[in-house]
C-alpha cells in the first residue's frame, strides 16, 4: 500500500521525490513507439510582414502556427498543428475556476549556417511533467512534446531570426479543460505549444525589494512547479514594490523570512567575495535550468560556488563590510539578469560597481553556447 | 508615501488590512449611479427539459443563461445576459498561464410562494473584491455584480425549484483575458455569472487525513482569496489520501503542521466536549460566510464557541480521554459536512456517534433560513 505520511522531516525536493518513488502514475502514456502522425494544417497566409523584428515586446507576438494535443477519454488525442487562433472554451471549463495549469519557458536560436537550436530541451520536458504531477494533471508523452516542438519550429522557422540578440521564446503548456463547477481534478486536457519571437531581454537597472511580509511558496506547496497560480500570487505584493521604485521583490521563506529564494520569477545569485551562492532547490525554489547551467559554468570557470541556503542577515552583513559584490537572477526570458541594489526593512543598500563581474562573464559564456559562438563542451545544444 | 514594510508581525487578516488601509486601489470603478442597463439576449429555445431534476450532479449542468462583462480600457464594459456557450480565448490569455483567476460560491432558494432568495450575498460580493485585490485585478462595482446576478436569476428563475432538497448554486468568477506570455497583471478580464441547479450535497461518511507534508497556503500567500490556484495545489494531496481511502485532507499550517487550519475546501469545526472550536480567519485561511454563519447561530443556541488556533496535539489528546465529539467541515456547497474519523501519522481515530450533534442542529437551522423555513431573526436573506 501507498505510505500517506510523506517527508517525515523531507525531503525537501519534490521532483526527486517523484523520480525516485514513482508514487503517482495515474494516467495512462500512449506507448513512445506508436506512430506520432503529427496533422499539420497550414495558414493560407504568413503575418511575418506585418512584425518589426528590431522592435519586439517580450510574449507579444506569435507566429503563424501552434501546436495542440487534447487529453480526453483517459488518452492523449491525435496531435495536429495549425494556425494560430483563439479557441473556444465553456465558462465552466476547471481551469478557470481552479488553475490547474502549468507551462514552461524555453528558447531556440538560429546560428549563421540558418541551423535551428534548443538548449537543454530534455531538462524542460522532464519539469513540465513535473510541475503535471504536483497539479494532478497528465503527463505529457516525450515524442508528443518534442515532435511537436521540433515540427512546429520547422514550420515557423523564418520567425526566428540569426543573431545574438534574437531568440524565438517557446511556451509549452497545458490547461484543464474538463467542464464542472466541483473541485476536483479535470478529465480533460489540452496540451500546446505557441512561439513569441523575442528580442534579448534587457530589464534595465533592477532594484529589489527583499520581502519582510508576502510570500510566493508554502512548504508543501507548489513553489518548484511552473503552475500558473504561483505567478497570480506574486503580482500583487509586485505592484506595492513597483510603487515604491522597485522593479522586483526578492522572496523569503514565509515561515521565517529570513532565507533569500528567488527573485521576481527568477533563481537568484549572490556573490560575496569571490563565492558565488545561491539557494538549493526545494518544494519552495523552482529548478531552474538557467540556474543549474551557471553552475556547472561557474565551477568550470574555477568560481568557488557555494549552494545553500542564504541568510537576509549575511547579505546585510556583507553590504555593511563591503563583500557583498555581485546580485543577480536568473532565468529563461533574461538569461542573466543583474541587480544594482536592495532595500531591506527600509533601508536602501547600493552594490557596488565591479570589474570582473560574475553575471556579465556567465551570461556572454551562456549565450555564446545557446547561439553556437562558443564550444558546447556540456553537451547542452540540441538540434532541432 | 505608500508605507511598503507591510504587516511587520501581522496582522494575519488580508482582508482586515485591505478594508482598513485602502492602500491598493489602481484600478478605475465606475459610479454606482451610472447607468446599469444590462442588455438581455434571450434563447431561441430551453434545455430545462432536458434535465432530470431529481438527479443532478454537483456542478455540471448549466442554466440557459449567463452574465457577462469585459474589462478594457481601464474601464468595465456595457454588462449583458445572453444564452449560455463557450466563448473564444486567444492562446497567450494571461489566464492560461498566470492563473490570475478568482471566483465565488452562493446559492439561490425558493420558497412556497415561488419567492427567490438569496444568502448574505453582500458577504460574497465584499469578498470577491478582496479577492480580486490580493490577484491584482480590477474590483467588480456593486451594481454590475448585484444587477447582474439578480436579472439573471430571474431570467432563469423556471430553474430553481421549491423545497429544502434543492438550491441554485451560483458560480461568479473573473478571468485575465488580456494577452501575452509575460508575467504581470493583465489588462483585460472578463467576469461572468453562470448558474447550475443543485440537490442538497450528502458527500456520503467522511474521513480525512491530517496533513503532515502538504499544505495549502502559506504566510503571506493567498490562502484568504478564492484564488483559482489554491484549489489545483490540493488536488495531488488529496488525491494521494484519495487512495488511502480518505476523501479529504485537513490542512494544517505550513511552516510547523501543528494547527488545524482547514478540511478540504470548507473551514473546519471541532467540538470538544461541549466547546465548539474553528481557528481564526488569517492570510491562510478563508473568511467563510457558511462559517461566519455557524459562529453566530452556536452562540445564539447557547453553545460555547472558541475561535482561536486549534492544535493537532490537542484534537489527539481529546480523542484519548474521550472529549473529542464532533468534528465537521463548513461551506457553501455541503453547508455541513460531518466527519467520522482522522488519520494522524498512521493512526485512526474515530469519532463517537453523538445524540445532540452540533453538526446535525447548525446544519437543520441554517437551510431551515436559508430556505425560509423558519425566521431569520439575522436577516441574512435577500430577496432577488
Amino acid at each position: 500500500a501507498l505510505n500517506i505520511s510523506l517527508f517525515p522531516g523531507g525531503p525537501a525536493n519534490f521532483s526527486t521525490y517523484i523520480n525516485t518513488k514513482k508514487i503517482f502514475k495515474p494516467y495512462p502514456i500512449m506507448s513512445t513507439t506508436q506512430t506520432n502522425k503529427i496533422e499539420i494544417i497550414k495558414a493560407a497566409t504568413s503575418k511575418i510582414n506585418e512584425v518589426d523584428f528590431d522592435n519586439l515586446s517580450f510574449g507579444a507576438v506569435f507566429t503563424d502556427h501552434l501546436f495542440e494535443c487534447d487529453y480526453k477519454n483517459g488518452e492523449w488525442q491525435k496531435p495536429v498543428i495549425k494556425p494560430y487562433a483563439p479557441f473556444l472554451l465553456d465558462p465552466s471549463a476547471k481551469v478557470f475556476h481552479y488553475g490547474q495549469a502549468i507551462f514552461e519557458g524555453m528558447k531556440a536560436y538560429k546560428d549563421d549556417n540558418n541551423d535551428l537550436w534548443l538548449f537543454r530541451p530534455d531538462e524542460n520536458y522532464k519539469r513540465f511533467n513535473t510541475s503535471a504531477v504536483r497539479m494532478a494533471m497528465p503527463e505529457v508523452p516525450e515524442h508528443i512534446f518534442m515532435d511537436g516542438l521540433n515540427q512546429l519550429l520547422q514550420l515557423d522557422e523564418a520567425w526566428v531570426k540569426k543573431g545574438k540578440g534574437n531568440t524565438m521564446y517557446i511556451r509549452p503548456f497545458m490547461i484543464a479543460t474538463g467542464e464542472g463547477v466541483i473541485a476536483n481534478p479535470s478529465d480533460e486536457y489540452k496540451f500546446m505549444i505557441i512561439l513569441s519571437p523575442a528580442k534579448s531581454y534587457y530589464a534595465g537597472e533592477v532594484k529589489v525589494l527583499i520581502a519582510e511580509h508576502y510570500s510566493r511558496a508554502a512548504n508543501g506547496g507548489i513553489g518548484a512547479a511552473k503552475a500558473a497560480g504561483n505567478y497570480a500570487a506574486q503580482f500583487y505584493p509586485t505592484t506595492l514594490a513597483n510603487k515604491e521604485g522597485f522593479q522586483q521583490v526578492i522572496w523569503t521563506d514565509d515561515a521565517t523570512h529570513t532565507k533569500l529564494e528567488e527573485a521576481g520569477t527568477m533563481n537568484v545569485f549572490f556573490r560575496i567575495n569571490d563565492t558565488l551562492l545561491t539557494a538549493p532547490t526545494s518544494e519552495r525554489i523552482l529548478d531552474g535550468i538557467t540556474r543549474k547551467s551557471l553552475l556547472d559554468m561557474a565551477k568550470k570557470e574555477g568560481i568557488n560556488v557555494d549552494v545553500r541556503p542564504v541568510l537576509v542577515s549575511e547579505l546585510v552583513e556583507a553590504s555593511k563590510n563591503g563583500s557583498l559584490k555581485e546580485i543577480f537572477g536568473a532565468g529563461t526570458a533574461a538569461v542573466v539578469n543583474p541587480i544594482i541594489g536592495y532595500s531591506y526593512k527600509d533601508v536602501y543598500y547600493e552594490l557596488p560597481k565591479v570589474e570582473n563581474s560574475y553575471a556579465s562573464l556567465l551570461k556572454e559564456k551562456l549565450t555564446n553556447i545557446q547561439h553556437k559562438l562558443a564550444e558546447d563542451t556540456f553537451g547542452w545544444t540540441v538540434k532541432v
